[in-house]
């Protein structure tokens, strides 16, 4: 079975919460403070985030970051 | 008061796993195929990893990537 890369599942768990905030990647970037090119790369796992910018999106998604990985690993 | 970045709390939350394990820092960045210097830098905060790097880093500390944040959160 192949493993789903950390990256993949953490961009699934942004976009799970960013729905249920009922929010837009747009929104999403303007309260994280972050691009929404940016963003969207990251829901789809195609970036590999740095903490700062982990930590910023955490915030702007109501979460804390550990439970924000916490979602990516369920 | 002052609040502590959150890459410090990171670096305090390795350093004491790594201590738990009682693994130098030179194995620790072995077991993770990272370098020492690096790993050094990452437990006085002082660099900004990678989603890649801390998973790398939590695996080689036998934890996950959430519970090292967790820790890294108390």
């Amino acid at each position: 079975m192949a493993t789903i890369d950390l990256k993949t599942l953490l961009g699934m768990a942004i976009k799970t919460q960013r729905a249920s905030l009922g929010i837009s990647q747009e929104e999403l970037a303007h309260r994280a403070g972050l691009h929404r090119t940016y963003v969207s790369d990251l829901e789809r796992g195609v970036r590999n985030p740095s903490v700062d910018s982990i930590e910023k999106l955490a915030r702007a998604l109501e979460l804390s970051v550990s439970k924000l990985f916490e979602r990516a690993s369920e």
